[in-house]
């Protein structure tokens, strides 16, 4: 095992019963507190798109937006967020999904993604896919190519990464 | 006017009537998806920093994150959410603020910030300057010290400067 998964594995802060009993809760928050470990995760993100042309970063809100954000310039990508409904203004392409209760909805700006753009997702987290994968339909049906998709942590035996149906590049697999 | 505030303003999108009638709400995604004024501009943040010693960067979510997170690797700093309540899964410093109608509560975790911290707070957008009061608040009653706040609009009109009570850099002022 890398020294930089090591370094994350023992810096996510474990939190028993959230949001609710019987979760057990990744906390990342420290991760990022710590301005070297978050510099080497954000160059690790940045490292497994070494040598593509990507023209947009898609982040999920809300801490999607952090590593998204932080490997954009980087990368030399434009950063496009995907929110909630009725955060963003403008003229939107939308998805909805199932989640284990109920459902949710995932919105992009319309402009955001052009025909062609080279599209890399990046969250701080796979578990399920759900979010992953409505976030690849929303980047294709605008007419982009999601050339991979980053998570600092992945939840393997939730199987998201079968569902996501792009490539996936996580650095901690739980 | 530097060529840079010209380039924002020039990309910036107005949207009327969002997200209520007779609000002329400025949208800043077009600057995001811009790679290199993106870039630009995450580096002018980070120029407002410079020569100084820069433990964390709070962001505010959601957008606040954006500009946050892209920074505080560039100042050699670690990032701290500042988030709603409910989000936050570790023991949590809180401070409820008045809203033009009703109130608003945020949250950072209580070991995100040591005592002596030098802290730098950033978010998209300087309006009625609550949100970055309550911050600056949070921050302090943490025991860090608030080096300066950084945004990259201001709506000066809204008199948010004066509110926060610590140094502020805004790069677009309306």
């Amino acid at each position: 095992m890398s020294k930089l998964v090591t370094r994350v594995r023992e810096t996510i802060r474990d939190v028993p019963d959230f949001p609710k009993p019987g979760i057990l809760f990744k906390d990342i928050t420290p991760v990022l507190a710590d301005a070297r470990l978050f510099t080497d995760v954000v160059n690790w993100v940045a490292g497994t798109l070494a040598g593509e042309r990507v023209d947009k970063i898609v982040g999920m809100e809300s801490r999607g937006f952090i590593f998204g954000a932080a490997v954009a310039p980087q990368v030399h990508a434009g950063f496009v967020p995907a929110r909630k409904p009725g955060k963003l203004p403008s003229a939107v392409e939308s998805v909805s999904y199932d989640l284990e209760y109920g459902s949710a909805t995932l919105q992009i700006h319309k402009d955001a993604i052009r025909p062609g753009d080279r599209v890399a997702i990046v969250d701080d987290l796979l578990a399920t896919g759900g979010t992953a994968k409505a976030t690849v339909d929303l980047v294709r049906r605008l007419g982009g190519e999601v050339i991979m998709t980053v998570y600092m942590v992945e939840l393997s035996f939730l199987g998201g990464r079968k569902l996501v149906e792009a490539p996936v590049a996580s650095l901690v697999i739980y």
